[in-house]
């Protein structure tokens, strides 16, 4: 679903969803090499329950991970991540649960190279397929 | 990005991405049990490379894996597929590549269960940033 920037550091990483609002920041760091470019002041860091995982405080959701395991495969290494903390701010939130709508992430397709933003809400989950079970009676 | 229907048979499964017009289809297998309701018939299935991994013909982009390797996690397995054939229809592609705006997935969102259609053409990746990196010189 999101665009991930992520650090692995210490047995920890991060993983943090940017808004539509950070999608030029995000954009940004992608593009540039950090040994030609100090890129360091682009982004805010805070640091969580491990202390050295660095978390960047723009985004509205951060999952601070300690690394699980790694998987070598073919063409890329999986790091796989034991969520140890996740963090957001009220602003996000719906009756206490993280609101898309409120954080608005954001998507890339490959090789087109396009940023998408969520659309609109087409259904409710474990409901819309009510109206097949009905005629299946 | 996308709502998976997968089959695990044979050390091969298939993902197959649904688009918005399989919303309710998509929901309903997700909502009963096969040892509860007969499903099968709910969407058409055919074979590729592999001839024992069941694809789904309703679906826009079929992803047919050889199983990898199964990761054993603390909630769940891990299934790793190598990806062996992608099947789709001309009708899904612009100059010869996938095009979301024609292949029209969908996101789920927890605990809230809501589906979200893929929005506005927000930006180019690794160009939107430029902004910054033209400030900084």
């Amino acid at each position: 679903v999101i665009t991930v920037i992520y650090f692995v550091e210490n047995g920890c990483f991060s993983v943090n969803i940017p808004s539509e609002d950070l999608l030029e920041k995000t954009d940004y760091v992608g593009t540039v090499s950090g040994s030609e470019v100090d890129k360091s002041e682009t982004f805010g860091v805070f640091y969580g329950k491990l202390k050295n995982a660095p978390l960047i405080r723009e985004c509205p959701i951060n999952i601070e991970c300690r690394l699980h395991d790694i998987v070598s495969l073919a063409s890329n290494n999986l790091f796989l991540g034991e969520v140890v903390a996740v963090y957001t701010e009220e602003k996000y939130l719906t009756d206490g649960q993280p609101d898309i709508e409120k954080i608005k992430p954001f998507v890339v397709t490959l090789p087109d190279n396009r940023y998408w933003a969520i659309g609109e809400n087409i259904g409710r989950a474990w409901n819309t397929g009510k109206v097949i079970s009905k005629d299946k009676k």
